[in-house]
């Protein structure tokens, strides 16, 4: 028992997990009840209350394991798109628009949780620190790319796409992403970045 | 009979309006039921759904109900606030900035009900239909203050305005503000808009 309960808690706890994030990214957290989490993940109540002691604390749980997948998988192919740091902010914009375009893409999570669950402060919180971590990734290639006052910069850029991500709700993704990166282009220009041609 | 209903009707619709306004607008739409908008509106379930026949029905109601008055308010406190479209664009974000130093402030109404009714199409058109007025408003300063491809500038500034919206639910309203007005600057100059001093 005491063998083999671990292997099968670990794996319970990934199940909810994964259930957790389909349901509450796709319907919204407020409309996914945790029946429906359990019934998705294959576990009882019963289970799902042994490894989340409340549906805040399975939210936030959902947060924090989407934050840095989610950065890194930008980040890695922001730079496998472009060379060098002012390419790599834009390439940002294209796989943007690769996000938008895929057919279950409904924004960002984080922004999403926030709106619904404005009064709950580890919502708040766990979304603050994916957006200042995003935007220490931009401030990171405007320094690198000589941009003067990098924080500013990085300030805007962070609204664009924030502010396409927020439209994406509203608009198809296309147009939105396109003037999202003219908007990114003009801001990164203004910080005294040269931006290569593409090749 | 037949004479005292149809004002004692009205009072008791926009009783319902006034009560679905304040709570979905500060609790969130999913969290707020119709018997609280009951109680707080002071009628019965029964004569809310005599009014609205379906919470989606209510919902749709109330952003109908916020969406030109929305519009109208910060155009006119824009236009008291500036000389000339330039200026007008720009005063927006400080508009802005007093919105969101109001204690009360939960960013657009707009945008959270697209969030938290993602797949409810009625309002994501009317989310749609007060964006594109936004946008239309936009254009039509642009245009007048000789921009070029005013449209394509005007998506721009959506993007900054609708990205210091969505952000202001997870960072104090100031510094977002602060960046978007200066976002807005740089995309008004590249347009080829001359934006005259402050005087």
């Amino acid at each position: 028992m005491a063998l083999s309960t671990p292997p099968v808690r670990g794996h319970a706890r990934g199940a909810i997990l994964d259930a957790a994030d389909a349901l509450f990214y796709r319907d919204g957290i407020r409309s996914t009840s945790i029946d429906a989490v359990a019934d998705e993940a294959g576990v009882t109540k019963r289970t799902l209350y042994h490894h989340f002691e409340s549906k805040d604390d399975l939210v936030a749980a959902y947060l924090e394991r989407r934050d840095e997948p989610t950065r890194v998988a930008f980040a890695a192919q922001a730079a496998a798109a472009a060379d060098g740091p002012a390419a790599r902010i834009l390439a940002v914009f294209d796989v943007l628009a690769r996000f938008f375009a895929t057919s279950d893409c409904r924004g960002c999570a984080f922004l999403n949780a926030a709106s619904e669950c404005a009064s709950d402060s580890r919502v708040r919180r766990t979304a603050i620190a994916h957006k200042d971590a995003t935007e220490a990734w931009f401030r990171e290639q405007l320094a690198a790319a000589g941009s003067r006052e990098p924080e500013a910069y990085a300030a805007m850029l962070m609204l664009v796409l924030d502010g396409a991500l927020a439209r994406s709700l509203l608009y198809p993704g296309g147009r939105q992403v396109r003037a999202a990166r003219e908007a990114a282009t003009i801001i990164v220009r203004e910080a005294g970045v040269a931006i290569p041609r593409v090749a």
